[in-house]
This record gives C-alpha cells, structure tokens and sequence, in this order.
C-alpha cells in the first residue's frame, strides 16, 4: 500500500510533512507517499520533499487515479478546495479501492454528503478558523493550548497510546504512573473519547490512554 | 467597542456562531457584532442571525473600514481567502483603530508578514487541516478528540478558569478539587501552556488554570 495525497493549497505540504515526520518517529506505517497536483500551475506552488512521487492529473478523472495505483493505496486524502469535486473523487476511490478516504472540506453542508460517499474522515478547516478566531477574542490562552498540541510545533502534543499494563488500575494511579514517563494523562479512548473519568474509577480493558506528552520536535 | 469579521466562505459564519455562543454564556463581552463581505454575491451564500450588521465593501478600502467605524471597534477578524489583502488590510486597520486584528492566513510563509504588519493572531487554516488529515492516517483517536475539544460539538470543550483559591494548593489537590465541579484540570497558563507540572507542585500564583469542561451545546 502507499499513501495518496490529491490536492492543492497549503494543505499539501502540511500534510506531507506531517505524514514523513510520524513515518520518521515510527508513529506511521513506512510507505511511499505519492501527491496528485490539478495542474502545473499548482504544483509549481509547492515545494516537497524530493522522494515524494508527484503526479499532475484531473483529481476527478479515472485514468490520474490510477496513474497513481489507486487500488493498492492504503489512504487516499483529498484537498480540493471545491467540495463537489470532493464528493465526486470520493465515490470514485471508493469504487476502485479498499482505501480510507480522509477528506478537506470547505462547508458544513458538505459533510453529510462526503460520509454519504463513503469518506471516512472530514476535516472542516475553515469552520475551524472561524471558531478559533472568535476564541482568539474571549480565551485567547485555550487558543494558545489548541495551536500548541494541535501541531508539531511548540512544547507538546497530544497523542494516543496503549498501556495494557494500566488497565484496571484506578485513573488516578494511571495518571502517577505516566507521569513518570513524561506524560500528561487527560482520558481514555473506548468507543470515543472519555476526558472527565472519576479519579477513583478504573481505566477499562480495551481502552486506549489520551496524553498530552512533550514534542517530538 | 464592536466586533467586526471581515471575509467570506464558511469561516465568516463559523466565527459569528461561535461569538454569539460566547456571548449568550457570559464568557465574551456583549457587543454589536458587524460582518463586511466582499461582494454581494459573497454575501448571499452566507446565512446570518438578524441581529448581525452587514455590509458590503472592498476590504482593502479605508472608505469600508470606515463604514464600519474601525476606529471604534475592539477586534476586527480578517478571512479574506487572500494573504496579500490580509496583510494591507491588517495595516490598515492598526493605522485607523486600536482594534485586536486576528487573521486567517492560508500560506505558513505569510505568518511572519502579517504579525510584522500588526497581527495580534494569526491561524492558519489549511496547514492545520494538512496536519490534522495526516494524523487521521497513524492516530485517529487523537484526531477524535481534538475535533471534539476544539468546537463546540461533541461532550467536551477545552477553556481557561481563573481560580484564585487554588494558587499555591499543589496540582493534584486542584485536580481533584476541580473534577467535583465536573473540570479535567490539563495544566495551567502563566505566560505560556504549561501541560506537564508535577503533580505535587504548587499552582503559581497569577496562572490560570487550564480545563476540559462539559461542552456547552
Ligand atoms: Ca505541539
Ligand atoms: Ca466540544
């Protein structure tokens, strides 16, 4: 499998890097990353990395994603910048390929549609702003945790991690023990994210622990 | 003072939700609130609440800044999908008025610009939605929750308390104390995020303390 990245914008390049460092730290399963540009023009905005394959090609035609083998690739994560071509794609990758398709959508009303076609992640960027720019004006500091463990800049990230040693153990003595080791506990991961246990309760099998740890930049 | 977003696509309406929420809970101060788009056609693809003003003007234009008395605004928001505007615009705006100017970017390289020409924030949208679909791929829980935590979706939101009675009291007795009134205490803020004390050391004086609170929707 490999990673497919189609696309324009700053999106790109974040993704990309992001992708390269977690494959770096191990985080990632180690593949080849391939990035699907809608033309010269755009392409020629971006830099990347030099061992990333970088195709030019209609995202919305048949014949670019197969030029870059969509039906091996592990993951296929769309930036279009236009959330019909978005939908479009979408129904297409998921027809030629057992791929997760993580998607960039630009409107709230695009969301449902996108799930409809069978997109397995969508991130709402500009939504986001929106709400991070009105918290900018009344809590700037949580603005200040949010831009910290949402990036690899700053001190910390948030990260998910597995402990099977801590399950059945109170939270409290999980959140001792982690503590030990640098990191921060703020829930569990069971079926969604639980971030307000009891301090007493147990922390269950099966569950994941939600940290905040130091950067790995 | 007022607040004025000036912009369009899905940023505007987001952060005009997310204020008038602010607002309706006492944590942002109640202001009029005046939205200046672009151009008409701009304008009708956004539904707003009634009791917002709107306008219609050319961004980079001190005759629109004026229209919407900048002079006495306390924050003007910037999503003008153009970093090259953003940054005039931010000019102009600290050369009229003593407003906070917060600024959607969509370029990393445009950040130092625009906090050289006054920005009091900047976020960048796609960088963080490249990021955000790259960690979809290696640690969706974490992805989980920072969807949850950062909107005003889902059970949980991240906000900032102050607490004086807690100052000096050591982190894990704030913790606990907190977690009665339903807070996750994830560490304090004294010029900066700090997410990883000792349990056992003293809340500072002056900080505030950092939470993840029941979602207020
Ligand atoms: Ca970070
Ligand atoms: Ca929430």
């Amino acid at each position: 499998g490999h990673y497919i990245i189609i696309g324009q914008g700053s999106t790109v390049p974040s993704c990309v890097g992001e992708l390269l460092s977690a494959i770096s730290r191990g985080e990632a399963d180690t593949k080849p990353i391939v990035v699907v540009f809608p033309d010269e023009a755009e392409r020629k905005k971006v830099q990347l990395p030099e061992e990333i394959e970088v195709l030019v090609g209609d995202p919305t035609s048949e014949e670019t994603l197969k030029r870059a083998r969509v039906e091996t690739a592990s993951h296929v994560i769309l930036a279009l910048e236009d959330d019909s071509k978005a939908v479009f794609t979408t129904l297409m990758v998921k027809r030629l390929s057992k791929a997760k398709v993580l998607v960039e959508a630009l409107r709230e009303e695009s969301v449902d549609l996108l799930k409809q076609a069978g997109a397995d992640r969508v991130i709402l960027s500009r939504s986001f702003a929106g709400r991070l720019l009105a918290s900018s004006v009344f809590e700037p500091e949580a603005v200040d945790v949010v831009d910290d463990v949402t990036t690899s800049l700053g001190r910390y990230d948030i990260s998910v991690i597995l402990r099977e040693d801590l399950w059945g153990k109170s939270y409290l003595e999980a959140l001792r023990e982690l503590r030990k080791s640098g990191y921060s506990l703020i829930g569990y991961y069971l079926n969604g994210p639980v971030l307000n246990p009891g301090l007493d309760e147990p922390i269950p099998h099966g569950a994941k622990l939600i940290v905040i740890k130091p950067s790995a930049s």
